[in-house]
């Protein structure tokens, strides 16, 4: 490998390597390795087995080298030629374009290109309405070591040889063991002829062992929500996704929202116990299936990273949330934590952590944490407004400078709960609404049938195709929405929420001065009766839409700003919900609607990226300390807030991206219209004053 | 407490404390706590409760104050007065002549002494041959704490609290928790009224959170035999023992000696398995048996320390010994290791943690590092040997300046077995022999009867009192070192270990060349049949002593010395054998007999020294590194030295202590007297040469 350059003085001079797509440059000493090269100049290539000619991580490739030095064609080798181990190696790897940089050693000028694949700091793009890079570091990683054989006469013990080759080879110090590891360690030492590849959980204690070297390194990112549990099997090399699982939480038969599961922890002895095991054995059984789809076994997880709201982090943790359930809403922790998996039960690899991202508040928890790495208001030049809905919706406001988050309790009315005929986002369920404006007569989708209710052919006479694959058994969250919106937009209601009495239509009813609207006829439902929209289903989602909207407002007032720049709708509810109607009905303060994005399940995105990267870890414990958390229940502000939210927006007030959407009737101050003749006390004890 | 001194400069001068007994004196700035300038001058003030008037730790007497200032009589107090509190817990711990310290203000100049049980930085006497002071310095302590009640609007979470009310009060920093302790915070703190007693392993981790203020806080040590497994409950705050237990190692079913279990191990697929539950149910009897004795529950202990043979750790800690079964006898694990008790299914405290102490080598373990901490021969300026005789014999040599240490593979003849009338030391076996060197008359003592047996009456003719509480029914291994022994000062032996043709007695049979010595007459024996000591008996003593011999010598030679200065006899065998007999037989070699001293077991007291004293551990992972361990199975001097260690001492060659004790019979070089008429070569494999 010397260099049979005929000048000499030449070989003093030192190769200048260039590596692109970097474009880093700089003169090395001639004989190192290229890995080591790119190392000294922070160019980091990927290697699993630490230059030993066996993971072929580390392939990059020879754009150009200055086979002229000098003005005099040289012979001299730019590059050491690859030996038969590599060679076998790089056909194997189909690479034989290509060289591995832990075997090709510098002696003459170059240009090495590091294709995206060998690259140590990999990156994903999240896919979402919000997209982002995602910078691949994980907390685990494989690393491929030889070790000392026991030799008599040399006494570290087998685990003291495994830290010398570690420290050695991988520069790794101050490392502990998993027991699990030291009792499987010496059979698999010998195995493996003294040569292992080691799971380090961030790089401070040896979580697994493995005879010779192997690939392949997996984690699962689980978002705990009351309803639907939502997991992602990921390769932490690769940062891709290789299974997507979804189920229900079974500790849904404790209690629908996470009140309900707060009293039965406290009212029964082995209540927590039943709830605990409930999540434990969804999360065991999400793992094997995602597992199964990603043919792998749930014991090659390696590491989980779980949220959830604070009383599931509770109750997955087997803390009793009785604190939770009243002032002052006591948190037993709320910082991250790592415990072994084991520990909680979790069939993983027996020495695999358990990440749990940290919470704000005794109400806004770690799957809030998690929306905000994804979302990342907190790096934002402009003021973003992410809102969380559920039974309780999370809302965050901010940018780089500060952010505020609270905690609205809209109540299960946007879940399809308190409304006549409300029922889940099931198949035959009400999901889009569109009401003539002059005929006031409605058309609609239910879930599971593309056409809309007016395409349908009923009866008898129509062929199976043409027949509604669903009839209409309720109304889900997102067309109770859109019926209300659309019910305001067509005049059928007051922008105080009472149906208007000036309106003549076979499809409103009246029960003495409560009025309702037939948003399906029995032809178009499934047992035949009408569909509903009743005068108290509006009030329901007047005060749930007032609470959430008295949340930003608050938080609005707090940060001293009039508008919000953007609005991120989270979860799957605002996934369904179309911002229009969302604003509509005054759910989201005003804002350009086309800079309203629903990002589906941000909570699950942020788990995701806090298991594929640890820094992200160590950002989301800052931020929910630094995030100040307002405190709805015993804030005059929001009760004021809340009652001035009551009524539907309109664009005289606060909603001026609204104009030529919302009805063009002026409004009085107690809500209902200026012209009206019936100036009746709006029903609710939440109103202020009566003029 | 303002100083009513009529000069109101001497008020500015700053009073003069001394603190006796340590004798250390400086002025400080008045208004401080006794407590606070105790400190200040680095003399430690024990107390649990932080100042609180709850815990009486901290009381100290105030011998002298200067109550004569500037030649005036002053009526100035130089403490503050004891309010009401104070009074009262001084009632209550019958310390009305004194004050604590927390609460009592410097204002004047005085002379205070800290009585023993108020230093923080106790010790106690260890009781043994070799007398040793302990500094109670544990790695696990109780604190009081009162802690900031949750209130709305404040978002700490209740561990959060916790650490903040431990690091403004007792300046703890970095704390993690035990998960099973945040399952319990929340009930406890309201329970104890925000005011709760933390305990604390290494100021690292939170292991326990009891309500209110709690005193007593329990450890135990165990040293695991092969045979025997004997803990030590301490309390850690005084250094007292509490209880001392012992049992039955319950593996002894599955092997007598460390190599059958190691087999067994191998053997069978669940041999591991069987084995390690048996020790850990034998461990968690143990705890809840010492707990019942100190009126304790094992769930009050929340440290344990264990040591115990390399293969007794590995089994211990479910780790496969198969490997220590052969060469290169490779530990999985040499250092020591720190794992959470109930991970071990040990039913201590739920937080408690097992410190198992480092091994040197493949075959001394834990045990002997632990001998080591109780011994210290790395303190000693004269050259010690300490032997702790088993199956395998641990030999370490040192000083201050160096340490060798060994294993010799002696067999079980010193136990009994491979001895024709051999058995355990149980009631009836013979312990202690005499030889009348005229008559060749034997009397002896059982165990369990105090008298010799030339003071025993049998026949009918005898009253209950003067028969023996047990006839004899064995020899054990203290036995069969005497009479060997006996027998060769009396002349029945030759130095070569073959009988004494020469001698007539009806005492001696002959099978043979093969001569026997009758110990016990059937009159004597439990079973009627005699008691005898054959010559294969001897053979084997003399097999297992030359392997004791030769490690010692080894470990000389390698130290280049020529004598020791001291010997210890560790273990329960070294406890039972007179030094004088060891060193006739040649088991030690040469040394002032005054300088030999038995001082039991030496690893239960060393495991007792790491669980009082966190630093010991430290200092035991550095000795462990520190000597150096000599290989005996592979190193040629050790054959040489055990073949010529067969035959026994004799004054002429390497013994002068026994000069005036050994029989006056020069020796010729095979080993048989010079005037013998017999020069028969002697029947053993391992004789050298024959002349």
């Amino acid at each position: 490998m010397s260099d049979n350059n005929n000048r000499p003085s030449a070989k003093e001079q030192q190769p200048l390597v260039i590596f692109m797509p970097s474009g880093r440059r700089g003169r090395v000493a001639p004989g190192q390795s290229l890995l080591d090269v790119a190392r000294q100049m922070g160019v980091e290539i990927e290697s699993i087995c630490g230059g030993r000619l066996t993971c072929g991580k580390c392939k990059v490739r020879i754009e150009e080298g200055d086979f002229q030095k000098h003005g005099i064609q040289s012979t001299a080798k730019h590059l050491s030629p690859a030996n038969e181990e590599e060679q076998w190696l790089l056909e194997r790897i189909n690479g034989t374009d290509c060289r591995l940089s832990c075997s090709a050693y510098v002696y003459g000028d170059m240009l090495v290109s590091v294709p995206e694949e060998s690259r140590a700091q990999k990156q994903v793009i999240r896919k979402s309405a919000t997209e982002r890079v995602i910078d691949i570091a994980p907390a685990i990683r494989k690393v491929y070591v030889e070790v000392d054989q026991a030799e008599l006469g040399e006494h570290r013990g087998d685990w003291g040889r495994l830290q010398a080759a570690l420290r050695e080879q991988w520069q790794l110090e101050d490392l502990t063991v998993d027991l699990q590891v030291l009792r499987r360690l010496q059979p698999v030492l010998r195995q493996g002829k003294w040569a292992v590849t080691v799971t380090l959980w961030h790089d401070r204690e040896v979580i697994d062992v493995q005879p010779g070297y192997v690939e392949g390194i997996y984690g699962l990112a689980v978002d705990i929500g009351s309803t639907t549990v939502a997991g992602h099997l990921c390769d932490l090399r690769t940062g891709e996704i290789l299974a997507t699982e979804s189920t229900m939480n079974p500790q849904v038969t404790y209690g629908e929202d996470l009140m309900s599961r707060v009293s039965y922890a406290m009212m029964h002895q082995d209540g927590l116990e039943k709830m605990h095991k409930a999540i434990i054995d969804t999360l065991n059984r999400l793992a094997v299936s995602a597992a199964k789809q990603a043919d792998i076994q749930a014991r090659d997880i390696h590491e989980a990273v779980l949220v959830g709201n604070t009383t599931m982090v509770h109750i997955l943790l087997d803390i009793n949330p009785t604190e939770l359930g009243g002032a002052p809403f006591a948190l037993a922790n709320r910082d991250a934590m790592d415990i072994k998996a084991r520990e909680l039960k979790l069939r993983l690899h027996p020495g695999a952590y358990v990440h749990v991202l940290p919470s704000e508040a005794g109400h806004v928890g770690a799957d809030n944490v998690a929306v905000l790495i994804a979302e990342e208001p907190h790096r934002q030049d402009e003021n973003l407004l992410v809102v969380d809905v559920g039974t309780n919706a999370e809302i965050v406001l901010g940018n780089k400078e500060w952010m505020y988050s609270a905690s609205s309790p809209t109540g299960p009315a946007f879940e399809g709960a308190q409304i006549a005929y409300g029922v889940r986002a099931t198949p035959g369920a009400i999901e889009r609404v569109r009401i003539d404006p002059e005929t006031k007569e409605a058309r609609f989708r239910v879930i599971g049938d593309e056409r809309w209710s007016d395409e349908w052919r009923l009866g008898s006479g129509a062929s199976p195709d043409e027949q509604p694959k669903h009839l209409a058994v309720g109304i889900c969250g997102s067309g109770i929405i859109e019926v209300v919106a659309e019910m305001y937009l067509t005049g059928i209601l007051w922008p105080d929420g009472r149906f208007n009495t000036t309106i003549e239509s076979d499809r409103i009813q009246w029960d003495g001065r409560k009025g309702s609207y037939i948003l399906a006829t029995g032809e178009e439902s499934a047992n035949h009766e009408p569909i509903l929209v009743t005068q108290d289903d509006v009030r329901n989602i007047q005060l749930a839409k007032a609470a959430l909207y008295a949340g930003a407002k608050l938080l609005m007032n707090r940060a001293n700003i009039k508008a919000v720049d953007r609005i991120i709708l989270a979860g799957a509810f605002g996934s369904f919900i179309d911002p229009k109607y969302a604003m509509v009905l005054g759910l989201i303060p005003d804002c350009d609607l086309e800079k309203v994005y629903a990002v589906g399940n941000a909570a699950g995105d942020g788990a995701r990226i806090a298991l594929l990267n640890k820094d992200k870890r160590r950002e989301a414990q800052e931020i929910a300390y630094w995030v100040r958390y307002i405190e709805t229940a015993v804030d005059p502000d929001f009760q004021t807030e809340f009652v001035n939210a009551i009524h539907l927006p309109n664009k005289e007030d606060s909603f001026p991206h609204l104009a030529g959407i919302l009805p063009e009737v002026s409004v009085a101050e107690n809500g209902s219209p200026a012209r009206g003749e019936r100036r009746r006390r709006l029903r609710t004890k939440v109103i202020k004053t009566e003029e």
